[in-house]
């Protein structure tokens, strides 16, 4: 299945985080399966706060990001799209929460789920968790809103 | 000045947001002043959501690091301690709460400037604000906690 950011037009496709055109970047993937987004994701071993633990300011951008397509996948199924297959609206993030609820491991893969808790037409809520075997290590809450036209490369600013 | 970073125990030393150790990471530096942390930093081109503007994890990372330095100050000098010169206390970060007042334009060096605003005996609550050009783009409340013997290196796990 195609993710959702692989869908976002060139000009929103530069994002460190999840942007298809940063060859720098995270990378992060969101599938949408059953009104979820899922996503998995293998931290570097560089990634670190301890030595053994993955570091906060990754799962937060990991949260972030996953949060973000999700609020465009829940919109578009709201408006009759299809996420994965058509183009995934922009959103950009108002309020990033993030809870530690343990230290996160590092070594496995990290599992992320979430969903839209609330869908208004320029702004979403998103509850989303992350997971290391089974366990839940991270619970966020994401504010996503629209982008504003100003922030379009094609907008001007 | 030396940063609080810098002066946190070699096995404490290995973050991706502010370890002197990790060679890969983004050496965030916390100097104190007059009661609060203060760092700067400057993102690289990479470092963007879309294109012009900074990435919101990026931003969420240097929150994170700067304010357990900021935590660890303001309970050093609760405690006698001198910031900057004494051994630094490695807290860690228990919930990270980042509000995106505006788009924050790429160019720039970031200020950020932190507070605790509640030091207890466990766990320290930090505010704290990032600016570009004297306007505040990000506003962040961080509670951060003593690092738990679990997580060092030599105390197993």
């Amino acid at each position: 299945m195609t993710a959702l950011q692989d869908l976002y037009p060139d000009d929103f496709a530069h994002c460190y985080g999840c942007g298809r055109l940063n060859t720098h970047g995270l990378h992060v993937k969101t599938e949408w399966q059953d009104g979820e987004g899922v996503a998995h994701f293998q931290p570097a071993p560089h990634h670190i706060t301890l030595p053994g633990f993955v570091y906060g300011g990754l799962l937060a951008s990991l949260a972030d990001c996953h949060a973000i397509a999700t609020a465009a996948g829940a919109t578009m199924v709201a408006t009759g799209q299809v996420p994965g297959r058509d183009p995934t609206p922009r959103f950009v993030t108002a309020s990033l929460n993030v809870d530690f609820l343990r230290p996160t491991p590092l070594g496995p893969e990290l599992l992320l789920r979430s969903r839209a808790t609330e869908i208004g037409e320029r702004k979403v809520v998103v509850g989303l968790s992350v997971f290391v075997d089974g366990l839940e290590c991270v619970k966020a809450r994401v504010v996503a809103v629209r982008a504003p036209t100003t922030m379009r490369a094609s907008g001007g600013s």
